[in-house]
């Protein structure tokens, strides 16, 4: 499987996650981790409304899953696929873990941490730098957020 | 009491939470969360090394132990005394929370995401902005992270 392929497979399991995050009534956000051999560490969605963990993103939950699983707070050469451009906390997170890659699918202008707002990689306090790349399925997932926040709008629940 | 004292004495416990931290060969951050009536709700230190978990610094640790407490995602007239300058993980998490203050000693040039680096609570992207102040302490809390890290440079562990 090339780059491409592989890229596309997780994050159709980070776009399946979000899934589940949505008919949970979570923010539909998911996030896959994967090891430098490509094995899945870990799978998470947004979890702040069951846990009512404000810190619950799909992303730190991802990162803390793997840490865990390899007993280790750094975890180079791992990537993390998600289906929303990270937050402020979930981009330094990701510095912290030392993650070799960061793949987003959608664009998030006005929660977004990473192209846009505080720009955590583009730091100069920022002492690890993910490689950042916008992947497949921005369309998909950008999608599943806007009908997210239009049904709970329009009060019809998730 | 008055705001100053209550201040100092709440510094007091986080700088408690710093040594017990030191002690355990954790960089040595403290952090109290009290409630809109000051009582306290949580107090945690650094756990990165002993969790194995990067995202184990002491502020979120008191902000996910106040919320369990508490059964809510947000913690408005809420408080977070910490003795160092918090970073971009978490300072996104203060705002996410709706914490109503952020009070801290040491200030942070290289890491912090308060006044340095990202200056989280200034972004047009933060959507809730904590009120930050530097607190009392800032020596001690400053004189506490400069011996650990000199006594590890030194080898002599912590």
């Amino acid at each position: 499987m090339d780059r491409a392929d592989f890229d596309a497979a997780t994050m159709r399991l980070a776009l399946a996650e979000a899934e589940a995050a949505a008919r949970a009534g979570e923010v539909p956000v998911g996030a896959v981790l994967v090891g430098p051999d490509g094995a899945v560490l870990a799978r998470a969605h947004n979890l702040v409304e069951a846990r009512r963990d404000p810190t619950a993103h799909a992303e730190m939950l991802a990162i803390r899953e793997a840490a865990a699983q390899l007993g280790a707070k750094r975890l180079p050469g791992c990537a993390l696929y998600v289906t929303l451009e990270p937050c402020a906390m979930c981009a330094t997170a990701a510095s912290f873990a030392r993650l070799s890659r960061v793949v987003f699918a959608a664009p998030d202008p006005k929660g977004g941490g990473v192209l846009h707002g505080p720009r955590i990689f583009a730091q100069p306090t920022c002492h690890w730098r993910c490689e950042v790349e916008q992947g497949p399925f921005a369309e998909e997932a950008g999608e599943s957020l806007r009908s997210f926040f239009r049904a709970r709008r329009e009060g019809g629940g998730a």
